[in-house]
């Protein structure tokens, strides 16, 4: 048994995706994994960074190149609650990254209703905890409106 | 006449381009105007912070979000010297900007071939001073393999 497994890691993400809810954020969090080790964590910033482009996985790349020390993530797996948007999948091209595992679908503005193009080596699971992290945004939204 | 053309900030993106020319990077400049007034300028600096992200739109963004104290901008203009990737269109998507005015083609990774999503509330205009804003690329590229 492998205890390191995608729904462990995507347990990791989904707690970050409950700091994000939180602090008043659409809740989406998203990690990124280095041979077993999380070297990025991070949550969707937009409200309070007053920043469109501050999506948990722009966030996570920027930060998993830092700590590499190279642009580069081919051999590093990208964990996100929600489908990734095209600026966010657009990004995963140019880090090259091997791996994009994520939960919820986003039939709306997902990567792959829209066919954004990912890049050839980057493999892509989807559907791990899938409703564990649908059900975060959800509560969310439903909190919203009952707050307006 | 109008001094305030396309083609005069356009010529203020091909400056930044120069400067990301200067530090080794790939030649490419970007600003944002609001009623006639640059609110934000940038250049392509990947190299320089060790980050694929850091692409000239995506600073722009940031930085007139920041100057505007709101994440739309929606009655902005981005100038661009080339045409942006999937991932700044798709930011551009979600800061509903106005206006993207490009210059050069990018016919591998641009927007346009790959098929990205604008805002429905976009307008795009190419071409403006698209010899300069390509020939700078091009004179980077032979410099940079006349050094290897």
């Amino acid at each position: 048994m492998n205890p390191f497994d995608d729904a462990y890691f995507m347990r990791k993400a989904l707690q970050e995706a409950e700091q994000a809810y939180a602090k008043g954020e659409v809740p989406v969090g998203a990690i990124i994994v280095f041979k077993n080790q999380i070297i990025a964590r991070a949550h969707n910033l937009t409200e309070r960074l007053n920043d469109v482009t501050a999506h948990a996985e722009m966030q996570a790349f920027t930060s998993a190149a830092d700590f590499l020390g190279g642009k580069y993530l081919r051999d590093c797996t990208l964990y996100v609650t929600l489908e990734p948007c095209q600026m966010c999948a657009g990004a995963s091209y140019w880090t090259q990254i091997g791996k994009i595992v994520y939960g919820a679908d986003e039939p709306k503005s997902g990567f792959t209703v829209l066919g954004t193009k990912l890049h050839p080596k980057t493999k892509v699971v989807s559907g791990v905890l899938k409703e564990e992290c649908a059900e975060i945004i959800k509560r969310f939204f439903i909190q919203k409106r009952n707050l307006n």
